[in-house]
């Protein structure tokens, strides 16, 4: 596929609902089940990825545009919000990231981001130079890999109550 | 977790919701990438899934009840939909697979599914004896798995496009 920034935004808006619709008035027992300590719980992945809109992201992408690679991006904290939104019901995380993500689309669609802006190169503070389609690019993965994470750490509950179902279900192999 | 038949439903309810907000509206280069020959792309996935709610889980559901062990199930074909649906738009096919979950689960929440009936028996042409607990979670997991399988596949058309942050995105990582 050839890149473009109306493409990266299909997928970027719509993960919101996805999540929505995955998580929203699911039972605790779901919610909260994770692979262990310092392991992303559905819940969890909600509040990461409002995070991530809040510091990551789009602040990044004004880095690129504004100071080129002079500017290395702010170190981003992938537990942050384990503090952050302490307390909050998943329905309002859920809301929280709807918001977020469609304002930071509408700004992203208003900077018209064309074949010369994709170009533009940052410098990341790990990874070293990085291009502004690179980063669109990995906002996406990122986005699908958190998706992932979610349904295999619900599937993972059953692994096993499948019995033996097992063999067959390759989302409860170890990686 | 305790197995019982509500908590599985509060995952397959979700499940055709949450395909569509994946996939309703979405361009071609993303609903019809797939892994190689032979492998599902993300429209592929609600074909099959389709095909599994006419064909599998709520008939061996219904084995299981009414001939126990003495009736194997009969085997299921993961390629038929590829005929069956041939031509079908991808929104006709969400609509499609929306309504025949709410239909069986329907069904489902009308059987009363108790302690009981959730250790009823029956015999899996090629895994031998199963309990109706272990279909109900198979059913869960082999929908999440699947939702797994539609994000990974859209993920991997970027692996290239993520360049550098390629180290960071596991989901990219080959099985």
């Amino acid at each position: 596929m050839d890149l473009s920034a109306e493409e990266t935004f299909e997928v970027l808006e719509r993960t919101p609902g996805a999540l929505r619709a995955l998580l929203d008035g699911l039972s605790d027992p779901w919610l909260l089940a994770s692979e262990g300590p310092e392991t992303f719980s559905p819940k969890d992945v909600v509040g990461h990825l409002i995070h991530g809109e809040e510091t990551d992201w789009v602040p990044r992408l004004r880095i690129i545009l504004e100071h080129g690679e002079a500017k290395p991006f702010t170190p981003f904290d992938r537990f942050a919000f384990r503090e952050k939104y302490a307390g909050w019901r998943v329905d309002r995380l859920l809301d929280r990231f709807a918001l977020l993500r469609r304002e930071n689309l509408g700004l992203l669609r208003g900077m018209r981001l064309d074949a010369a802006a994709l170009a533009r190169t940052g410098t990341h503070p790990a990874l070293g130079r990085v291009t502004l389609a690179q980063l669109l690019a990995a906002w996406v993965v990122h986005d699908l890999g958190h998706v992932k994470q979610v349904v295999r750490v619900m599937a993972r509950q059953y692994t096993q109550a499948v019995g033996p179902w097992r063999e067959y279900l390759t989302i409860l192999d170890r990686p």
